[in-house]
């Protein structure tokens, strides 16, 4: 029998969040039914429900950054049991088959994964995020939260912490690396914990240096404003990895210009204009331009379990069901830090339609 | 006491060759005199004597892919030998102590290397390159050319050669793998040959069929016409590597779209415009947008090594010194299949001035 849980819903871009039930599939064998304690408010789901990346399918539930306790198990789940404690990210499922599902490499599926919400599930239904109470997923797309790693703290690892941890891991950042990081929200104070968590010097770059402090406190050695005259010049070629997380356009050539020869730029977020590139600034230095796509499954356990090992969670403030609308313009205009997460508790005392 | 040899100049960029007396040093302690006997004819050339790059110093001899014969060493050196058949490449010397240096990266020294010809040397002279009877070089920038390979079909492998075959090693082309080289001219055969003889199946892409058979006879699986309807789409995500080898603009999302996830574009032709790109491009899939420069000399030795083993050399035509200026227009025409070597022997009854 399908499972009745009560989740915030918007019918249309322009309408307030209000409580509305939906239902949660009967799960399968191989599904796990999470009770889900702590929902992170991540950028994407505010482009998602407001309508701006279009193809918004209303009435619409989002949240890809899910923490909480196993509530039941299909009689074929092998790795989790009732009590356990997971978390879901931006994918619920993929065809498992392809050759990118056997290298861990999920979020590549050649066969398109399916998302956490907003896209047609296989039996046709569309994904609900987990801006609810309960959340039915298979077992392959559910993570081990480790008991180091409080819900609201880990909730936003699901997606801003992976999104940020695989490219520091698939480029190598280690001690004696200088990395800096580009931008200093949800993503950058991820990546700042991470890459130095890893061993790397980390240097912030921004505009200002309003959240300097801010900066430091996460593990950074210092910050640095971009707009400082003379600022590409003074730090050419100084920097192992610039991981990228803004998503307003950038002077690229300078920026690969802060490179050491063979250094490298990843890229994780996504200005909606085409950049231009001068081919010579990465010829010069045998450099390295490089997109990343949150991470696999394997990977976003190893994150987790990495995240608990160094006592690394996202800085966060805790807010109620109600607060959502108003949190998602204070997240657009840069006042959260670093991430808002639910306490889905909040839905226990309220009405249905409010 | 200096060493006086013909070589070919020019004196303006719209100025005829000439035959010509230069000085080649005196032979410092670390030091080997080369007997050229056959000196490549690279793109680079064209554009630094024609002035097309500015910065021309005139009178000038260009010529970075020398092949010959040590005929004296000086006497601190310890790699070669007179009668030892070796090749000098785009440097001739490097600071030899920065970390890129001590990491076999002379390319990328940070005090920077100098280049073969048209830059200022240590002692303060301009130094001049390969299109000569002699040339005395730093052993340290030497490389030794196998029995294997002939003179005139080793000499191009030191620009064209290392050029290409730099990023194959580096994003460990191998076996399994489907390689496309974009464009066939001097640096695209000689990647055809290296991608193919790791084992990859190479996919030449042009704008026309009209080299088709050069590719195939090189070691294509095929040829494929960019400018065909729906050529984008129908080869999506079908390559684990691009290796960019022209020098025009490039449609640069649409070829990144033919990569397999967490594929690598690698590009080593310079367009001279930016060019236009997308992160979303490389973010979906992770990709990899990386440039490669030459390569250093221990791996110069590397190639050179691997292509006498796979009997790998490039597909050259000879040409004697009074053909050199013809054959610029016919390599700016793309009408040379695939590289003119110019055979030094020619300088040998040429009168000076001539």
């Amino acid at each position: 029998m399908p499972i009745t849980v009560k989740a915030l819903q918007k019918t249309g871009p322009d309408q307030p969040y209000r409580v509305a039930e939906i239902q949660r599939r009967d799960p399968r064998p191989d599904d796990v039914v999470i009770d889900i304690k702590a929902a992170g408010i991540c950028h994407s789901d505010i482009h998602t429900i407001r309508n701006e990346w279009g193809e918004a399918h209303f009435p619409l539930t989002v949240g890809h950054e899910i923490a909480g306790v196993v509530s039941a198990v299909g009689e074929d789940v092998t790795s989790y049991s009732v009590g356990d404690r997971v978390g879901v990210g931006c994918m619920v499922n993929s065809c498992g088959e392809c050759e990118q599902c056997r290298n861990g490499q999920e979020q590549d599926c050649l066969n398109g994964n399916v998302g956490t919400y907003n896209v047609k599930d296989v039996d046709g239904s569309i994904t609900q995020g987990g801006y609810s109470q309960k959340v039915v997923v298979n077992e392959r797309f559910v993570c081990r939260i480790p008991d180091g790693l409080d819900f609201d703290v880990a909730a936003p690892l699901l997606c801003a912490g992976i999104t940020t941890y695989a490219p520091i891991a698939r480029w190598g950042v280690k001690e004696g690396m200088k990395v800096a990081v580009l931008g200093l929200g949800g993503l950058g104070h991820m990546g700042v914990q991470i890459a130095a968590a890893k061993g790397a010097e980390v240097t912030v770059l921004s505009r200002s240096r309003k959240k300097e402090q801010l900066a430091i406190d996460l593990g950074a050695k210092e910050m640095l404003p971009t707009t400082e005259e003379g600022f590409y010049e003074q730090h050419r070629g100084e920097f192992d990895m610039i991981l990228n997380t803004i998503s307003a356009d950038i002077p690229l050539d300078k920026y690969l210009g802060l490179l050491k020869p063979h250094g490298v730029m990843a890229v994780v977020g996504l200005p909606p204009a085409a950049q231009p590139l001068h081919f010579g600034s990465l010829i010069g230095g045998g450099k390295v331009l490089a997109g990343s796509n949150i991470g696999g499954i394997a990977e976003t356990q190893e994150m987790l379990d990495f995240c608990a090992e160094h006592g690394i969670g996202a800085q966060i403030e805790v807010i109620g069901i109600d607060e959502v609308d108003a949190t998602y313009d204070r997240v657009v205009n840069g006042e959260v830090y670093f991430r808002a997460v639910i306490d889905t508790a909040s839905f226990e005392d309220a009405p249905v339609g409010a």
